[in-house]
């Protein structure tokens, strides 16, 4: 099952000026930023909402700025494609083996039929966006869950 | 203050097959559909989690399906550019004119300076995607906040 959203991925050429921008228009805070070599990117997790209510009460979701490694990566092309701007989504799930089984029986196309490493620690996999209206979908199943 | 993504809308050809394959494939339960002239799309709202939790613990995330009202739309003409997909992403916030103000005196380029009727009765505002690498941002201010 679908839990909530867990954060939106945006493609962007120049990632410290991204999170500068995020930082002055909405005042999200600095964030870490993490290399995925197997993905392609240079990436931040930009956490909304404040950390209090965060941690007390409410999963946090995260605006996740991507930057590609090199032209020849899933962000690169995309951005050669189509510019800066939205890449993905990504949905919170609780347990992501039990719903990629449930999607591979329902025979969705999925582009990672077993989970892989993602940001902060998450088990994650992606769904192709043939069979979602476009949508390249991702499900993240947090580290701490 | 951004305080969680509030939904992703997501431009389809045919709602009524978008909200079946929703159905199928994540169990995402069949949603009221609306009309909004003004913006040029009929849509429909997919809540994600369980209605318990969501009542109890959480504020809902919700998957916003849009189909064009005609081409000569917002969605239609983003349809003909792109193709189905991720057209923009909304933000919860608690008071959307303080928001508002807060952006306009940092010279963010909105495209709506005062807000207007959303989905579920909510005031949303938009932000230019120009200010914010390519992603069309909406800003949410709840029925019930």
């Amino acid at each position: 099952m679908l839990q909530r959203i867990d954060h939106v991925g945006i493609a962007v050429t120049d990632l410290e000026a991204a999170i500068e921008r995020y930082r002055h228009f909405f005042c999200l805070g600095a964030a870490a930023t993490e290399t995925n070599p197997e993905q392609g990117v240079r990436e931040a997790m930009l956490a909304l909402g404040p950390d209090a209510v965060g941690a007390a009460v409410l999963p946090a979701s995260y605006v996740q700025l991507l930057e590609p490694l090199g032209d020849d990566t899933p962000v690169g092309r995309f951005l050669a494609r189509r510019g800066e701007g939205l890449h993905h989504v990504g949905y919170a799930v609780g347990n992501i083996n039990a719903e990629l089984e449930s999607l591979t029986q329902q025979g969705i196309e999925l582009i990672d039929s077993r989970p892989r490493h993602g940001s902060l620690g998450a088990s994650i996999a992606f769904v192709h966006p043939r069979g979602l209206h476009g949508v390249l979908t991702e499900l993240v199943q947090a580290a701490h869950s």
